[in-house]
């Protein structure tokens, strides 16, 4: 069968169903008939500007990344899967040689091959290669969809307890609850969080948080006229510290803060807000520059992490919490889309809102031929 | 004996010597005799400004805090240091209850009693009483003016080989080459880097620092006109990885930042130059709020951390690199100050020199009654 | 008040109630008058054997130290308790000031004074005085019963959590089924392990870790005539392995070993199943030497640490876990006894059983003029 | 060019040139003329026994793994290096896609493909083919020799640096005083000791020990008749305590042991001469069982560590401590063979000494056609 449609990224604004061949796999590789595939802001991106920073999709590109499959070919060498297993896809390829990919942090790798990242396809088609320790078969009780949903919670996982080491009976400050706040805010609730405080400007995510995590809730005010960010930002902290009885040390200061809207003012809030001796993760992406207190930093003694899509034991760990029932995806995937309607889960993904009014948290695209109804 | 001469800071620029009380100790105190004390920075801010940040000298306060002696007094449970031993003081005393304590980060405690922090008298008087475990007997080989650089070499301990995880072949780049950030390249040197690189704005501190710490050296260039700090920033880092062949990734790369100069740039510039997965450490106070480029912090995955003072093992770690002749702190010390000459010690270091025109790096005021050439 | 009455061992089997003065306490300590005392296995074997090692009885000592009780008396430095606060006691006192006190772990103090370990009194009395901090006061939910159970969940906490290192999604085999080996094993559940196994030689110990824990179980085979035990453990593991599917590497590995048996044969067959690149905690006290299988450590380049007791954080998360529902004590208490008991409580915590043939797993005796059934 | 001789073992005791084919070169690979080969005692092993453990040579196998060598040709993928580099080997090529491999402990790889390891061969012939990223390229200032010794160094680097977390003034006794023992003595030198002891039965080994590492040294008395080995241990640890001032705790205490004699007696010494809190990392291969005193591990809660060949960074910091003059391995070279006479090698590495009575340390054999005194 030669028969591989593709939703392919021409330039910006420009998308199109192109066919493109089959590819062959090596010994190393397998290749998965793609079956579900979540958007992500960052798919949005490429297609609204054509570039993520240096990342300029100069040749048509296939999007999305955020997918799960079924085995459909097997190389000599794979062992863990065979045809027919239901896998999650984890969409970076690293060269396995160098520094980064030897001690433990692949997701450093100057070589890596990422999904939907120019110059590489992604894997919104029928088939996608991949190096076969990359997939993850899926235990019985996980669908389709939460195989989709490993990558953004690979994030959460990654950001919470690989890098910010987040231990039971500890509290954590998520800034920003779409789908990357949510899935850290799941990560900590699963990992036994003593307090889980959300913070978003917008009420109905707020409320998501709150029924999706049991989370606390905190809506920061406007800022007011002529105030600076860092100005508005502490007083907003000095706000939440009191609303939330927040305090700097002991049980009731914040272990962790993960920031995951991108907005300088949280990034700010963040700072003031986590606890002496605490730890700062950022995961969001926003303006490139940013105005922060160094004084926090240093009297705090704080540690400040950047978080950087995921490594050895992020997938597994992310499989293993839902197996287990410690997180729950479904709530999450609030539309469906068949492969040929790609377009409109762009668009609604993009006005986070589908045309029937109804907020987008994530939107999913089933595989060619695939129902939207089959979880 | 009730002779306690003691140099007080009465208010901004109005300093003066009274009589104190001699202290009396407790079982767990000892009395030292100070014989020699450095002049920090900090010092010479609460002489010029009457505070920091939120300590505000209301009372009357001793002054100094970097300082050596002779043990005077033992309560009856220390034990192992006794009447007549030469010992370095480290100068906070803390609680030894709370949680930062008792898990090991002694330098977060919130009831820290500080030497010449208000409301807490200094060390520099005939006497100081402090818990006898903060007393480090000093080997034969050092000099009771090693002893008072014990307090600015545990900074560079701390921030280097505690916070900064340091180790053997690493590269360094060190911003700011005062006093701290000097001792910082010599903890590195001690500690075996691979590269040590000083960058500073003042072409006589770098060779300092290239004669003191074999430290290659980098002067940053003028800003342009109309130049924003972090554009800037950016144009002297890729100067500085280009003038110095310093790479991103691989050997050639930067692991470990220390900033030591507080500057805006130098942080900004710090973040470029570090490499992929590498470490920053601010122990530079500065402006409270600085513009940082957050996408470095993210894609590189860096850890950035502030450095506040020193904590478990980093006075015996300082002794003993200087016992073992890794760190030799004699050529930092430039100016020497009789008791009665305090006020002239503190002036040259506000003036950066002296008035015969000898650039400051050190200078250290002896006891009363003691003459300036024992060291 | 003057009537302290104390439950005291005079020599070996010899114990009787004597009055002590009622202790005065310094700024730092509170006196707690205590409600509810567990026994343990140290304290049975001081009453039969008069000693533990280098430990011995001279001085006639007040047994006990698992208890928990109200706060009497305050120190005058002391904040975070008041007079009527219902608190477990950690029954370790330590120095302060030396390097494992400072360093966080002062666990490997010294000079601790530990309640019930010669020459130092423990808490069978109506009063005990200790320092401040060592109290922690019980959340609401918790019961006084709960209060004295801390000690030796901590003891689990430390073993699983701090040194053990054991993280969400890991599998873990405890040995033995004693109050800490359930103990470790009810926090290995509460962090989210994947498997826990248990493995005991009584059947009735391993019901109700199964009952108690989930756990899966183990009842090694009898030793066959003339077996080494080394050979026999070797045996033992690859039946073990063979019986539940464990494997040396991946998802069916061990990650973690618990001894809490301190029989040689389970610490030999603990080091041939765990996983390559595992861990293995000791917390087990049996004979002071013991076979073991080198090659084991090497090949699979394990991580060996003994477990000492509890140290910095541990108190604090027994408490929340137990606070969270995440762990429950109840099920483990099988006996209570009032103060003038304590003797009846002693004797069936040593034949394992009451007179009525019920196992005792754990054996609260109740304070002076304390109902049994306030719990 | 066909010409591959290579030294080839038979079976026990029969060894013997024979033509190989020279080998194809895959993307990721080079070839490597090998001009320096170290004999190692697990070379001496397989030609003595024709085994080590559960590895049996079955099918003539070439022996050799401590080699470096010239690189002949460069696969398309390989970039760091190029024809004609002088390189060291690290013999041991991983899977890469294994958890151990992916989470930075490839030396646990099950599938690891390591030199003169059955059905493996070696590096004794003239050609030796490997994954390109497992060599190094050597800097000017070290010999085709210093190349060869980077195998048995990186087994010190990673011993004492990655896992016995070696810092800077922390003391050290090694147990073995032959090539591995040595070189963690030059390893814990570069890194700072305070105090290095060495420990061998041989005088002359602690002589060689005292000269190259400026260890000081102890011989252990002679155990007494009917003495258990246990009882010796702890008489022979009393009196090195005793000879050699050390403590249990503080600035005389050992922060680490390093076993690499593999003599149970020695491991039972170690665990009784650990200060308090202390790492111990074992080396040595002896007797698979050994008796060990638990009550050591637990009390003094140590960490005890199995160390399993080298991983991410040994190598490249072996290297460095090596061209920055921290390690002279020039001493260590006491034999040099040509190519033909790999026997005669062999015969005086397995004597411990060749015909004149000379004893061996390293004994290294130049590749075909190399003359001996090419360093
Ligand atoms: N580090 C990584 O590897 C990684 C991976 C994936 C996504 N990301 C980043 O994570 C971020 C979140 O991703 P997402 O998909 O959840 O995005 P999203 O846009 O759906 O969610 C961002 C949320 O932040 C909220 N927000 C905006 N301004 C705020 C403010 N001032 N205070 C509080 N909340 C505010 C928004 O209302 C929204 O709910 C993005 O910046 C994305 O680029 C990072
Ligand atoms: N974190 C702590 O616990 C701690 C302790 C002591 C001191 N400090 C801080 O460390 C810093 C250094 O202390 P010091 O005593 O060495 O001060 P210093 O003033 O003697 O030295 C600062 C150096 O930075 C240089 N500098 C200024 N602007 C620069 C720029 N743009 N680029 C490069 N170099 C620049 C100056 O020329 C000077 O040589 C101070 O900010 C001080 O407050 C922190
Ligand atoms: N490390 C510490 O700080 C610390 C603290 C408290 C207790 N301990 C020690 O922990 C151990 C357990 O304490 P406990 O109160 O639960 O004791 P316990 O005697 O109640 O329990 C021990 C269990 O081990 C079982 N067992 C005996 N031999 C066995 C074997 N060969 N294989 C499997 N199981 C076997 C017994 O049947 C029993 O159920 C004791 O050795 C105690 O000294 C250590
Ligand atoms: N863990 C690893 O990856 C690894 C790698 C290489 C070698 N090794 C092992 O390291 C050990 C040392 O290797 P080597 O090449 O230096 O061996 P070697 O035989 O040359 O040296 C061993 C030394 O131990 C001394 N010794 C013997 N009994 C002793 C005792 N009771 N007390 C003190 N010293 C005693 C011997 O006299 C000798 O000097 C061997 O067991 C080897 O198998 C391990
Ligand atoms: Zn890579
Ligand atoms: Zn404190
Ligand atoms: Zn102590
Ligand atoms: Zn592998």
């Amino acid at each position: 069968m030669t028969d591989n449609p593709s939703f392919v990224l021409r330039s910006i604004e420009d998308v199109a169903y192109e066919q493109r061949p089959i590819p062959e796999i090596s010994d190393r590789e397998v290749l998965v008939e793609v079956k579900k595939t979540g958007i992500c802001g960052s798919d949005v991106h490429y297609y609204v500007h054509g570039r993520i920073g240096d990342f300029v999709v100069k040749d048509p590109m296939v999007l999305g990344h955020e997918s799960s499959g079924i085995i459909s070919k097997v190389g000599a060498k794979v062992k863990h899967v065979k045809v027919g297993d239901r896998v999650a896809i984890e969409p970076g390829s690293t060269c396995r040689v160098c520094d980064m990919c030897k001690s433990g942090r692949y997701n450093l790798c100057p070589d890596i091959v990422f999904a939907a990242t120019p110059p590489y396809d992604g894997t919104l088609g029928r088939y996608y290669r991949v190096l076969g320790d990359l997939t993850y078969s899926l235990p019985e009780n996980l669908t389709l969809e939460d195989g989709a949903m490993m990558e953004p919670l690979s994030v959460g996982v990654h950001s919470v307890a690989t890098l910010g080491g987040f231990r039971h009976n500890q509290s954590v400050v998520v800034f920003g609850c779409g789908p990357v706040g949510l899935l850290c805010m799941a990560v900590a609730k699963a990992l036994g969080a003593k307090r889980i405080i959300a913070v978003d400007i917008v009420p109905s995510r707020l409320e998501f948080a709150k029924s999706y995590a049991g989370s606390e809730t905190y809506l920061p005010p406007a800022p007011e006229k002529d105030e600076s960010k860092i100005d508005y930002s502490l007083r907003n902290a000095e706000n939440m510290k009191k609303t939330l009885g927040i305090e700097d040390r002991g049980p009731n200061s914040i272990n962790l803060v993960v920031e995951a809207s991108g907005a300088e003012v949280s990034i700010q809030t963040g700072l003031y807000v986590v606890g002496t001796g605490g730890s700062y993760v950022q995961v969001g992406m926003g303006s490139p520059n940013v105005n922060i207190n160094l004084t926090m930093v240093m009297t705090k003694e704080l540690s400040f992490k950047g978080s950087f899509r995921y490594g050895p034991g992020d997938y597994p760990l992310a499989i293993a919490l839902v197996a287990q029932g410690k997180i729950d995806l479904k709530p999450l995937v609030t539309h469906r889309y068949a492969f040929d309607e790609a377009i409109v889960a762009f668009k609604a993904t993009r006005q986070g809102k589908s045309d029937d009014g109804k907020g987008v948290i994530k939107a999913i695209i089933s595989g060619p031929d695939v129902s939207v109804t089959d979880a």
